[in-house]
């Protein structure tokens, strides 16, 4: 089991959070618990790191030292709850459990967990709880294992101790069709394959970190996700099934703040494209979706890609930089979105781009652009149609839910609040 | 150097502590840092885990687990602030330096310092900051050494490093030869003995707990207590030396809050001692001094101790039930003080007592009892006239400094609300 901060964010969560894990336990379950730091804990060293640093970046090592704190405070803080409600519980760092990571401070990869001391504490009865998040390098440095580390504990411990599921606990109720914010109808998707998860992730559905999913898909260890608050089922991550291809599509996804760089009349010379990310890369901006193709001329390409909003005025500095040195044009678009649909059921059956782009086209939202993958069909389009092309696409491809009452509500209000406004 | 949770409680506090080291470090010194928790941290752990505990006690492991994380903090924020200012350091927790203790939870006792990993990391120009009142079991359970735990750590370090003078940085400038708040011509001692700063510690003067001294004396490691707020010398506490005998009296000390029981007419036979004070160990009271007379009668005997006031309540409950199994006579006084000289200089100088008695006899204050131990005279008297006996001491043994014109100050001003309040 898994507890992310909001999960644990106080004494009453933590409380809730170690109930859980004795109640699993007095129902035959050995359980092991993996814990994030609670709420603002991070936010609160961060602080304390740049006043002493006066806004200096810090020592990595020394970085990584102080944020391992706040994990092993909840540690501690939820072996107490559990001792408090008479079951027995021990908690274990890093460094006590044996996480040995390699020496890259703040980004470290697990090389090795000592499953030995756990299944021994397990065996004598124990709740064994383990910080998320961090590790030790043999030398017995403190590390942290980057965003999304503490899933990634937990799908590495589980893995280690060939758990039969590992359980993340996280303030909301699965993985979902399409974000219900945006579309009314969505639904609780069951059971997902760890590729398509892994797209979704990458389209921003902020449920598990790629890191912890590609994990588990390696070790093959099932992720159940599911919310804290209440004991209903969540969406379990597995292996690809057949079973699971007759699905066309799985989800559909918009990301929102994307802009686009188009370098054009680029020198089709070898080595070229190279040159541009490299460029990109050293100045840290993170490149989204890339477009080549080569012009009629065949002796000058063009080159698309889109960056998130927030890397977009770095992303235009280092372009300009470019365009005069390589002597080609360059424009940009800050105003686009992408929309996505993602599906194991895409490798086995055809006409899934033809109805997305016709479900785009009868609303007349113009397409600028088109990616694919395997399993991933995602369009760029105009900012201001975003919303709305991911309700068409979720329509299109019969995902909703029978939340129809909910749906019809909601067009309710909107009914009642324009009335209103007539008024 | 080991800087106390006031010396740390802030940034500006642990930016100002780190240029102290990397000063004293330009200066050609090697040097270690022994830091505790930042001021208020340990209260707010303590009550996270009186609130998940719900005001049970917390299992121990786990307790010293939770604790060990505030000293974490502060050394790998000082590292940050040193390296910061452009020199090089490493922060250690107790397990990353092999600080092993015996495995009592929170009141852990040093069995082995791995001083090569120190020695190291000095050797290579670095800063080493250790986090002090932690240590780690053979089999890398967390522990804490209790009260006076972080100047035990910085004891320990400096007996194993061999290192030259341990400086306890603190907020105040030294030890006096009285409490200046009640004496105001009490002069700051620069040089005292192991021994007598024992005697002054278990009198209430609190700069230094007794395990750190005792620790320092065995290893006969010269401690440096001084201010953190400025560079003026403090009191060096060291091995006792002849000159140091040609000073009869080093300092005196009042312990204002005490309570005494006596019991009369104790049956006299063998263990019956005993048996009072395994009673009193068993309800968790402390005894600070006894008293055994062997009355008249030689068939019973009276039997007196002192307790601190705070402990007085458990005390007379205890002593109410005793005095009925012994058959026995009980009473009481609540309203003791308890003043003192200290010197190792009584060893060879003669009259002391005397010079005390005559002080207190002149200005007919009542002796209640009398205590000694080879380098200490305490009296008990009425605690309205404590702090009057102190001063009459201080001045009996000629202690004070020459800060005359303060004392003239003082008895201005007093005079001046005297005169106040008659208007």
């Amino acid at each position: 089991m898994k507890f992310g901060g909001t999960s644990v964010a106080d004494a009453d969560k933590i409380r809730a959070a170690a109930k859980r894990a004795v109640r699993t336990q007095k129902q035959g379950h050995q359980v092991v618990m993996v814990v994030s730091a609670m709420g603002k804990t991070t936010d609160h060293l961060e602080d304390l790191a740049s006043q002493v640093m006066r806004n200096k970046p810090a020592p990595k090592r020394e970085w990584d030292q102080l944020m391992v704190t706040g994990e092993q405070v909840t540690i501690s803080l939820m072996a107490m709850a559990i001792e408090e409600m008479g079951s027995a519980a021990i908690s274990f760092t890093a460094g006590q459990i044996g996480m040995v990571t390699d020496d890259r401070h703040t980004k470290a990869r697990i090389k090795t967990i000592a499953a030995g001391k756990i299944h021994k504490e397990l065996d004598s009865g124990k709740i064994v709880i383990i910080a998320g998040f961090q590790g030790v390098t043999e030398e017995g440095h403190m590390t942290t294992l980057g965003r999304g580390g503490s899933n990634v504990t937990l799908v590495a411990i589980a893995a280690a101790i060939n758990a039969e599921v590992c359980e993340n606990y996280t303030d909301v109720d699965g993985v979902y069709t399409a974000d219900p914010r945006v579309v009314p109808n969505a639904r609780k998707i069951n059971k997902i394959s760890y590729d398509e998860m892994l797209e979704l992730a990458s389209l921003g559905v902020n449920v598990l970190h790629n890191r912890a999913v590609e994990f588990a898909k390696k070790y093959n260890v099932p992720i159940h996700v599911r919310n804290s608050a209440h004991s209903k089922k969540g969406t379990m991550i597995v292996a690809a099934t057949e079973s699971m291809e007759r699905i066309v599509v799985s989800g559909a996804a918009l990301k929102e703040e994307l802009a686009r760089v188009s370098l054009t009349k680029v020198p089709d010379r070898p080595g070229m494209v190279a040159r541009v990310f490299h460029t990109m890369a050293r100045h840290d901006v993170m490149v989204d979706d890339i477009i080549q193709t080569v012009n009629d001329d065949k002796t000058t390409a063009s080159l698309s890609f889109t960056v998130d909003l927030a890397e977009f005025n770095d992303a235009k500095k280092v372009c300009d930089k470019l365009a005069k040195t390589l002597k080609c044009n360059v424009s940009y678009d800050d105003s686009l979105s992408k929309v996505s649909v993602v599906g194991v059921g895409m490798r086995v059956h055809t006409g899934v781009a033809e109805k997305m782009f016709s479900a785009l086209a009868d609303a007349k939202i113009n397409i600028e652009n088109i990616t694919t993958s395997e399993i991933k069909i995602s369009c760029m389009i105009d900012r201001s149609d975003g919303k709305k092309a991911l309700r068409l696409v979720h329509d299109a491809f019969e995902l909703g839910g029978k939340k129809k009452k909910k749906t019809k509500k909601v067009a309710k209000k909107k009914a009642k609040k324009t009335a209103k406004k007539k008024k």
